[in-house]
């Protein structure tokens, strides 16, 4: 609550995007946070924050927890905030009860997650699993002109430490679900297996631009009347591969877009996702030949142009069993849950055994200045991070009442 | 071809939006066209200019020419353009030929006729006609906020001189067809006998915004979703009603308009048009039935708001008759028509005797930068134009070698 005070919104959301002054001043909080939490702070040349508690194991890789403090312009209290101040509170918990853990403890949190400000999203940890180049990142521009290298270097994050190679015994990143499905199932937490596929693509329909008055229909190339044939095969996708399959329609352009013209073009935005490649693969075949069917027929021509493709996720079965271990230890209610969204977490998973926990968030609701998760969830979901962390981080688990009465 | 290089686009067609800047150049050109020709010239609140010449009887009201200069955003030359135009080549005309008419003849070029900046079309002949108040038409907003009214005192065209009650002893607009009826039927000029109703709607559904990612298709409210149901049944209302009825969807609006997000809502525009108002009563009739059939099943909620209806129009007899006179007189191939399309000549028959003249226009095109027009139908249409005016003007009829004799 108090860091959402940092860019909050009359709505009651938070509006702090990467790189601007707000963002600056949420880190700067965090930073001092740590410090007070006598972690050491290293910055790195993509301005991500690592705050190390020291173990007792000299020679073991740290144990990561972490997420992001950027937000969507109009986003929520939670989005990628919690992931990082849980790693704050599970030191905090670990300093109080004088814990000393064989691997150090680290939290990371990741800059320009959202990618609302610079394109790509999650461009940092996509930097340190050596997806993106440093000059890549740093040559990202936002709709000013400003490139992501001069902003990091305007706030005065812009680090020391080179990017990745960076070994981690293994890595959690709590975050709130994005989506219903924990809220409908009544569990606190997900264990999260992976993350799904994804494929976007443009389809452009091609026809041409009529006066809408003295044209007989016939005469016409309508590329909405093209769609209207179309959304229903598109849909129908939803239907033959789900009910993990999703498809969504983000927005369809008409240019010149006027209310009494016949569209000369459209812009349809197609988003397909699926957990399991090998359907995600048939859907896009299977839009492919709806496309193809189409076109011609009508005097419209259409396009489908494939703009990205982020196949499907497994996360690391010893962090999947560690977490589900930790959630029956607590006997806190728990599902095993795909993540639909992308996180730093999916570039990070090529680099460190990785894992993540889901706590439900009110209706659903992301992306969203009313954004909101339940304080029960958040201790469920801290919890379970803890002693998740714990059974990485030390060579044998800890037995549930020894954390339970030393946290009270 | 002076004019339309004011706002040319690179596909040679024109952009010269109401009360742009484009726009103001295009009504300066003009203006200071009219002055050379010794009109006096007027503009009203609403911006619409009227360049008078005057008549020997100073008892007779004027015949009007007229129609606009504001183009569409992928225009093209001729629509509107033409018949501003006509009215000044025609003044010319009778200028060299030192003819004096009994009645004034005024070239009137209305504002915003084409409705692509600020709805509705045609608004200064609807607040001419008394259909609008002033008040209405100053408080309409364009896409970026900004009022008809601010956008008309910006380039300097808020006129002194009240709108309407200004009587008329005939007006005539010549136009394009934008329609492909005359150039199948190969006539060079269209007695315009009416104009077909049209009826304008949002249709508004509100679903849920929510992450393309995480939500199952079954959990959603997306508004796409709905209108891919709909889509097949509002162009169904074109098979049931034609070939005379129209269904035009110019555009889908989704907010927020983001790839990966399910839209919160939509809003469709749709044209519905027939030339048999008891056929477009039922189109209406039949598209609220599919609308409410729809509501609530899928928890979008539909709403569907009338914002324009214009009845079938059936011009002045008088008017046509003279027309069809001219057209007889000059041995120029003609047909009478049904215009498909709104014009300002809709209002203005409410308070004047009113006539159009179409000319064919290449492929029917119009709306678009590629429309075309034969300098030989121009001609044509104007000669017709000029004789229907002379006709009204004049007590008598000039017979056709006075005319011609002294035009060569």
């Amino acid at each position: 609550m108090e860091m959402s005070k940092i860019g909050r919104t009359p709505n009651g959301g938070v509006c702090r995007v990467a790189l601007t002054d707000k963002d600056k001043l949420g880190r700067d909080l965090f930073v001092k946070w740590a410090r007070e939490a006598r972690c050491n702070v290293e910055i790195d040349k993509m301005g991500t924050i690592y705050a190390r508690r020291s173990g007792s194991n000299t020679g073991k890789s740290p144990v990561m927890v972490g997420s992001h403090l950027d937000s969507q312009p109009t986003g929520g209290k939670f989005d990628g905030v919690l992931g990082v101040l849980a790693g704050l509170e599970l030191i905090e918990t670990l300093n109080d009860n004088e814990i000393t853990t064989e691997a150090p403890i680290e939290i990371v949190s990741w800059t320009n997650e959202e990618g609302a400000r610079f394109s790509p999203a999650m461009i940092a940890s996509g930097v340190f699993s050596g997806d993106f180049t440093l000059d890549y990142a740093y040559s990202r521009k936002d709709k000013a002109g400003r490139t992501l290298g001069e902003e990091l270097e305007r706030i005065g994050y812009k680090g020391m430490l080179e990017v990745g190679n960076r070994p981690y015994t293994a890595t959690f990143e709590l975050h709130i679900e994005q989506g219903p499905i924990l809220e409908a199932e009544n569990k606190s937490v997900g264990i999260v297996t992976g993350v799904q596929g994804i494929r976007w693509y443009d389809l452009l329909l091609k026809g041409k631009e009529t006066h809408a008055g003295p044209s007989p229909m016939q005469y016409r190339k309508d590329p909405v009347k093209v769609l209207s044939d179309l959304l229903p095969k598109i849909y129908k996708l939803a239907d033959t591969y789900g009910p993990d399959a999703k498809v969504t329609i983000g927005y369809v352009d008409a240019v010149p877009g006027v209310r009494n013209t016949v569209p000369g073009s459209l812009t349809v935005a197609i988003d397909l996702r699926h957990p399991d490649d090998a359907s995600l693969s048939m859907m896009h075949k299977n839009l492919e030949d709806v496309i193809r069917k189409i076109d011609g027929k009508t005097g419209v021509a259409s396009t489908l142009n494939e703009i990205w493709y982020s196949p499907p996720v497994n996360f690391s079965q010893k962090c999947i069993a560690s977490t589900k271990n930790a959630a029956e230890k607590l006997e806190i209610p728990a599902m095993e849950i795909v993540s639909g969204a992308g996180h730093d977490a999916v570039y990070v998973s090529k680099v460190a055994p990785t894992g993540m926990i889901f706590i439900p968030c009110k209706d659903g609701l992301s992306h969203n200045e009313l954004e909101s998760a339940k304080k029960e969830d958040i201790i469920n979901g801290t919890n379970v991070l803890l002693h998740a962390v714990l059974q990485m981080a030390n060579s044998g688990v800890l037995k549930k009442q020894d954390i339970f009465k030393r946290a009270e």
